[in-house]
């Protein structure tokens, strides 16, 4: 029997705060099918854990093949060789949970735990967008800002597997509280969380409270950073003035990766990211603006090619283990 | 003819704004014999090559070994392949000087020539302090801020050799304005003549005149760095608060290179990091504040282990191509 690359390769699993995205891909990446669970943040561990294998089993049983192996990527403190979910900020009762052990067990697979940011690294740096470029950077713009690095052709994660938290570069030694302890990192400037309060600082400055309420919200406490860059796509003059604000920060961060490390390309992804043009436009101008010249001269800023399936694109592959097999071990 | 590890092996360089190091260099990188050039900065780059020359010849007979090669480190940006100096900030006159290619058929010998922050790193990375460690920074403080990474095991240059400019890091958007035209860069907070603009402002508001010229200047105007960090190592009050504003600076600059690269060791030499323990301290101080735990707890900062001969050494030790060879590829 001979495998085609339209064959089912691994389930991958993108555990979010908000939910949890789990789908079987294909040897080529394509998505051939899917799944979204509500991810509840007051529930246990253990149950969170047993609703997510029932779906992994029943994905692998359309597949076809209960063997599939399975990939995760999830937000947090990871560590990636036993496969334990040491914090995740989006999930607050999950501390110290063997999630690749306790699924392993389950369905009696071959399991793989990452990081989320690692694994949108693995997904655009091995078979999207910057496949073909051996020194690149990844951002994932969300709740948090997140990152990771492909360097001299392989994922880099430092000496324990740390590397690439760029959303905590300091960019302003007095800027805000962050989440962290420090103060003015990236995350407190362009977190998705503070883009929904400078938003609405700005609407209720300029009293366009009417305005955003009437496209259909009862609240302006529902606006969300999502409404806010589709308003920016869309060429909403305040939520655009609102993104290019986060590009002139995310541009100062860029410009200070681009001069320590000189990539070929950025790739910059998450939800945040679907802002688009006014985002991606600041981001240059201010990377340009901010960066030596001929590093600048060296890199293009890209955004994501596989959208919201990067993280269970990237996290079905790490399962896999394949063309970027080399570039895991750093 | 057996060979040892005290024998000659390369004679290494140094090019630098006031002088040019010149030594012969033994295998096991101890320094056999040395000559200083004045660095003339209004030097024709011609002349400049034809002294250096003669000097080398010099030392090559002096070595018993006229085929002896060549290494050397410059500050500037470097074409490293062809051998050619683009610019060198310290010597305004040197533009598109083919200096490798001028000494290789002055001398007849084997010429390599690299950018003295990656000289530094190639001494300190894989001769010296961090030789056993896969993933360290280097950084060197003196009238720039230079750094170089050696990731996974090797020199990391980025994907045009332009890696490792930590001194241009913004870290703070609206701060002074620094020679490369950015704001706020590292080098605009701590390169030494600003280190040395802090002092005066001090000893003025201060009204210590009096107390700095009895140390035997004539004028305030005299006053360098290495002056002030020799002061902040015999406990002078004002050095050391100015070497501990500079710590601190530094600090968030190596926290910021802490959280996106995880490295185990950072390597800090150069002229300013003679100020030795205010200035270590209170980057240590800054580093724990700002950087995220984990990462934090997996790195040291360490001082230089070769001092003012890392340059000679490590340009030497590219010319040689032994050990770090695998690491000047990346």
């Amino acid at each position: 029997m001979s495998s085609s690359a339209h064959d089912p390769a691994a389930v991958g699993v993108d555990i979010g705060g908000t939910s949890i995205k789990v789908a079987v891909v294909a040897r080529d990446q394509t998505v051939l099918s899917r799944r979204s669970l509500p991810a509840d943040q007051r529930e246990a561990p253990g149950l969170a854990v047993a609703r997510l294998a029932l779906s992994l089993r029943e994905l692998q049983g359309e597949a076809g093949d209960l063997s599939l192996p399975v990939g995760i990527g999830c937000a947090g403190l990871i560590e990636r060789g036993p496969g334990i979910v040491r914090t995740a900020p989006n999930l607050p009762t999950w501390k110290d949970v063997p999630l690749a052990g306790m699924l392993a067990e389950e369905l009696g697979t071959w399991v793989l735990l990452d990081n989320d940011a690692n694994v949108f690294s693995v997904a655009e740096g091995f078979y999207g967008t910057a496949r073909d470029k051996d020194d690149a950077i990844f951002v994932t713009l969300g709740t948090g800002v997140g990152g990771g690095l492909k360097l001299a052709g392989r994922l880099y994660r430092g000496s324990r597997g740390f590397a690439g938290e760029i959303g905590h570069m300091t960019i302003d030694p007095d800027g805000p509280l962050c989440t962290c302890g420090n103060r003015g990192c990236l995350e407190s400037f362009i977190g998705s969380s503070r883009i929904v309060q400078r938003a609405l600082a700005l609407i209720e400055e300029e009293r366009r409270e009417r305005e955003w309420l009437a496209a259909g919200l009862t609240s302006l406490k529902e606006i969300t950073a999502k409404h806010l860059g589709e308003a920016a796509r869309k060429g909403n003059e305040l939520a655009v003035r609102v993104f290019e604000e986060v590009g002139d920060y995310l541009g100062l961060a860029l410009a200070n990766l681009t001069n320590i490390l000189n990539p070929e390309v950025i790739v910059v992804g998450g939800g945040v990211a679907n802002a688009g043009r006014p985002l991606f436009r600041a981001a240059e101008l201010s990377l340009t603006k901010r960066a030596m010249g001929p590093s600048r001269q060296c890199v293009d800023i890209w955004p994501a090619s596989f959208g919201d399936d990067a993280g269970v694109v990237g996290a079905a592959m790490i399962a896999v283990g394949n063309r970027h097999d080399r570039g895991l071990e750093s």
